[in-house]
């Protein structure tokens, strides 16, 4: 029921087409999702940017495709699709329209249809950092989350904290202590994320990766550090889950 | 060594007072704290206020009041005084110095010494919601906290979602829906930070709690939910760290 | 906004009193709760019979006696009071009402304040059967939360499955097969649920309880046995959590 | 032993063609499954309505195919096959008579033999609702669990909390509101258990899925989750076990 | 339904005082356990020697007292009590008959009521190693429910692998190469139960103990290492259960 | 050094062909093994009855093969192979030696090489019990390694607690009541093991398997309520290690 | 049997006064222990210094005082009680003989009974070194075990990676740089280990301490950091084993 | 910035070049990695002895060819590839420069290119155990990281403590009582370690490894285990992290 409909059934009321037992019974039955503050589903809902981004894993390489299509057809500019199959970009690459363009790196295993991303023209700063060189897959699908909804992304890889040289120099410093947002990344036992919140001065988003061996159970054992980081301003996002670290550093970047 | 000294030694070579190796040994040695990116010590480091946080479990009921008396009489306006027991108050009532201003909530186990937190001129706006009314002590923390930092703090309490119409009404959702961050803290299944992660438009601090009976294990049941949240936007911070929450919502909020 | 105001606005509609847009936003923001469809809080819930039960554990004594004296006030015949501390009841005597009747089962840490339930009057048969004598606060808990609901409760304490002869005889069988609902509850290895369920026609909800020694780590090993269960027609609740259980007994008892 | 072996045998001490000593042997003797009450096994004991379920997974296509068969032979109207493979199907529908019907499912993983499903002719309403679609091969085995068991089932898929708006509107809360019994199936964090749980006044059987990432454990999160569910009137069983839920859920419609 | 009472219900038939169809159905009723083949209670089932244990832990001092009390007077010439208080035993003595013998050891929290344990006259040859002095009282509850119920048991405390030599020396590995059975007790890393199921030539129940500082996690440790043990042979029982350690062993012993 | 190296040693002191020190040396240096009661190695170490048992799983095709013919050269005139892949029967079959004799059951992975083992002749009695047909490949292994043993085995599958009267009849109950040692084998929730471990007089040896969905968690469902069983005279072996309790309880069995 | 033994016997054979056949028997039967090899016990095996640590914890007041004496009367200069409680430590004081010095420092919960360790004169450099100030009891038992073996101890106390300048800076560095071995005690997410060992060139010996809250578990969430630590050189002791690290960092420091 | 460079700069300072604000910027920007105490990256640290190893697992063939043929090219001797893929050494086999030496071990999964390690000039001596054979590549891994380190390494390979008289005789201790450092590898119960350590005198570098069945649970088993050993001197490192073992052996054998 939306506005206009509420219009109307008071008109009815007012000219007396409609009794007020009738009407009664039609407004206790307007639906939630028309009362207008109810946000439309999240995995649509990026459109804050001109961007939009399809989580591919557990999607059949058909419906990758054809959603992407629908999102350009909608309007949207570019499409990010994360944890695209080889499979499913080659699916594409074959059955996408001709003036769609299309680049797909397999290493992140990342999509994107449309427009590139022009990564000159973000605002603000969020520096996405890893520990080592094998989280880098679950930092581009953070860095490009965060440029696609139109931030400015400062990439700072394999910084982790056994050479601690890497991170405290004058360059990286300087990228971490003017950062808006950071974004730490790391697996093993996740110490990135507690030496960047006791330097950084702003919000630091830890990222536990699943990379690692013996005892790393899977990316719990950096789950639990950064759980536990005794630097302040530090929070947690769900292990390996990129995406959903570049998305809150959009919201926070943009505050 | 400060940037006076630095100057000092470098007018020393000029004048040639101080020889060239003697100097290069000096800077060499020049300790990291004063390159001047270093931030001070987190637990001593809410100086971004007037006021300071102490993290008052595990400090003896003398340490409490010593560090409250030294802060106080280094300038700071007010002092909380978080986890404090019973017997810390106590003390601190019999052994504060006269002049000093002294509350204290034993239900939230939190003391305020020096001047009290005028909420009325707090920044922005912080939205502190619980699941039930056994989470408020951890909430109190959080939202004192960010009180005590400046902020401007709007309390949800008892706004589970066993009983959603609590949470889904105009008034609830006017709050969140107009938020720039939100703590959402729960105990149990920990479902309210997915719900409120799907209402609103702001970045959301899920606070697990240890609040629950049989196979809740400590928080460890809030904790993997909030993990696993299905909304985006929301990140999570350790087991009852409603201190950690208030900081970082401070922190997003004067972005 | 209930009924009759609505039923006020749209008359002031139709009498030109009010204008149509005041009004699309005056019904635009009634809250959700007088929607109509939404449950009263479940905590506060159990209005479907005389009787109402009161979770006492984490209320201070003179919260539990308030709150059971004013749902007597409003009419509830009897008010069950569960993990009742000796300590609130000695309080509830003290303090309660001259002519508020009150028993207390130390045991069982279950109060009953007003008039004492009737379990002769009951509907439908629940069968609350244990593994051993060390489950039965929790089983007289779920017990007596169906009888103040209005169920007919038949106890069946101590038939643990080391002494398979127990349970399987005629009386117990009878009873077992002629149950509406069964609530098996045991802690150690939970097999009771398993083995009920494999005999009996109807559902059984199993309740885990902390019982045991060594690994069954404060009631996981029965908790796990019993999702794990072989029979079908077989759901868990929460460790120890018998007023789940006898609630829900009544829920499917009186369907 | 059957009654009339007994009666038998005591006309033979009667007649005093049996000494007493033998007849007494006989009697302890006389096996349990013959005193009338024991069910006949679970697997094999779903004749309450003209179907049969069987379970597919860890039985060789050739299994599933005879044992489905015989089932037909023996009078059952249709058979259902949960957790068929690809290969068990393919080898079904080259190895199967002429005369048998046979559909499958390949994404459910279900195949129905014989007679199909007639959904329209179900008893009561049992409500199967899922939080994603990722869910959904789970609900489809508990929905058609119920439905080859002679229940009326409405499906409500994808409403998970994180969009709540699709949850809480007039179509979909006047399908729970009026249930008999509703099935929550939920991966990740598994809130829809404790939501439903809130607003529902029937029964609630909560299923967890493994579906999620990182720190989901395989259906653990969501697990924990439901057993802790604030809400009344809610049960869990075991992680993706969709027969269990469907087949309890006719056993309560069915009271 | 003893076996006299069915001698006496066929002698009824055989004379025609009972009709056929009555004692047909006091047949059909007669309790299982009556049927010859079921054991009696577990717990009250040790009357294989002429002593009985009785699991104090759960039990109030009077209930322990009454119980052995009870026994005495049936004709137990010994009642062992594991797991009994401080106070247990102090009631106890205090509330004994004048007649019943008592004593108490506080450091294995056993008491022993009546004719005091023969150690001299036991059967066969049962083993009970520990590998440090705190497993000591887990070693008694086993020694002594062994004794009682009749075995000839050989103490080795403080045998553990990380002294070696303590345990392979001529008179100790004399013991275990002629042991019926061995049981080895550990607590912290529970290597005694491998490395004397490599020595031994007999049976080797292992009981883990609950011993051990920071990651033994409450006898997780040793109970993991005991499972997994490299040797044959050894199989295991719940952390600290030296009952049942014992009563198994006995069982062994008998064969 | 053995016994006539001593003497030996000894004769040259007495003759003064040695001098005392170097005597001393030699025999502070004497190994250990020689000292005649360290027991072989326990994987060679089955030589108490006529057969062998190669632990299949982790050795090549090749390895397997070659181990049993040298055992079988060396006299033994069974091996039995377990955990023996189809590759490696395969192997086994192409380049086993003509006058070998060679069986492979695929579905339990056992494969034995040299005269079949006779079931007729086996001594005393061991039952094996399972709760389901899944859990036949477990049993068998332990069933096979008790019979080459020499012991007489008696099966007992498909008697879970599910459907206890398959488990409580005449015929079952006869075989367990008069069994020597009874080994039961179960997944899920296990409860098998405590069901008879209270209805048998003899040592019970529980084996979990890793047989299960969802929550079972490979076995730890099972391991768990094994370990916590009610009944007395229970022991625990790892997941699915049914060579273990056919080894123990063959041990047992032979006391 | 001792070495004078041996020798005595051997004479005896020599002169003909003990035949051969005797002093076989005698010498396969001589103890392990006197073999020359085997290091004595452990906890009794601190003699390489002059000084002997003893266990404090789960010994009662007189033993800890007992054994304390008997070492002090054998010739040890100093013996170190570790995790002694104030109330063993105020028995000590009121039993102690006259002669014997004896110091308690309750927070750290060490006692030093006879000569004081001498601080100055120790070998080598063992840095010691903690994140926090709650982790310097556990810091301190590590210290003095290492000192009363004979070490230079360096302690660097409240170091933690949340203020990584106090951890690099010239002085802080010039110890750790200079170390022949390190001790770094954490809780919480323990990246002080990673963070030193990558600094580091010789051995860091990592001890995870149960100080943190909420989701540190005990200090499970240390150990499994520093057990994935990517700097290579990093070994882990027990949760809040200061003794085993002392203890292992002065074997290395000796080397 | 380098000495010289803060030499020049002093002199222009000095000359009056540089004016003293200048200078001031500049040296306060000198980054860290430059003031002489940071170690190069672990990774690429191992240049102390003539050889460098890098860590296959997780490279491509590619990577891995390149990275040795670099190091060969600056000069080192010899490169250990540890976890090498098959593919990965055939690749290096058919694409390595024609005078570049290169083996390959499979089993242990370890490739050496260049000068091969000339074991016999190690110095020191370290033990590499193993309690079976399947803990063998690990323990390779560990012994040729030593090796190519420049350690002499002593490989005692199956001495599990099944049989621990494989451990305890002549020639096994001989090498345990001189050893400089201990590597005991061990899954399944993981008792080397305890025994080892109890029997050694030298510090003792536990690994875990993820050999073992059922309740092993991926090394968990071993890794607590060697945890909660009792004996004194024992350290653990990741589970099956051989190349660590062996780098911190090296590290303590140069000691």
């Amino acid at each position: 029921m939306e506005e206009r409909d509420i219009e109307k059934l008071l008109q009815g009321v007012k000219s007396g087409e409609v009794d007020i037992d009738s009407a009664i019974l039609a407004l206790k039955e307007a639906p939630f999702e028309e009362m207008g503050f109810a946000r439309p589903d999240t995995h649509r809902g990026l459109r804050q940017g001109a961007s939009e981004v399809i989580f591919g894993q557990g999607k059949t390489p058909q419906q990758n495709c054809e959603i992407a299509h629908k999102l350009l057809e909608h309007g949207q500019k570019s499409v990010l699709i994360t944890r695209m199959s080889k499979e499913a970009a080659d699916y594409f690459f074959q059955n996408k329209k001709a003036e769609v363009e299309f680049t797909y790196d397999e290493y992140c295993k990342i999509g994107i249809a449309g427009q590139q991303i022009d990564t000159s023209s973000g605002v603000g700063k969020i520096v996405v950092a890893t520990g080592g060189t094998s989280d880098i897959p679950v930092a581009e699908e953070a860095a490009k989350t965060a440029e696609v909804m139109g931030n400015k992304v400062v990439r700072l890889y394999d910084v982790g904290v056994a050479g601690i040289h890497r991170l405290i120099n004058k360059e990286t410093m300087g990228e971490i202590m003017s950062a808006n947002v950071i974004i730490a990344i790391a697996g093993m036992e996740g110490a990135l994320a507690s030496v960047i919140g006791g330097l950084a001065d702003c919000p630091v988003i830890a990222v536990p990766t699943s990379i690692g061996y013996g005892a790393s159970f899977g990316g719990l054992s950096a789950l639990l550090s950064m759980l536990n980081s005794c630097a302040s301003g530090v929070s947690v996002v769900n292990i390996d889950n990129g995406f959903g670290a570049g998305y809150l550093a959009s919201m926070i970047n943009k505050r």
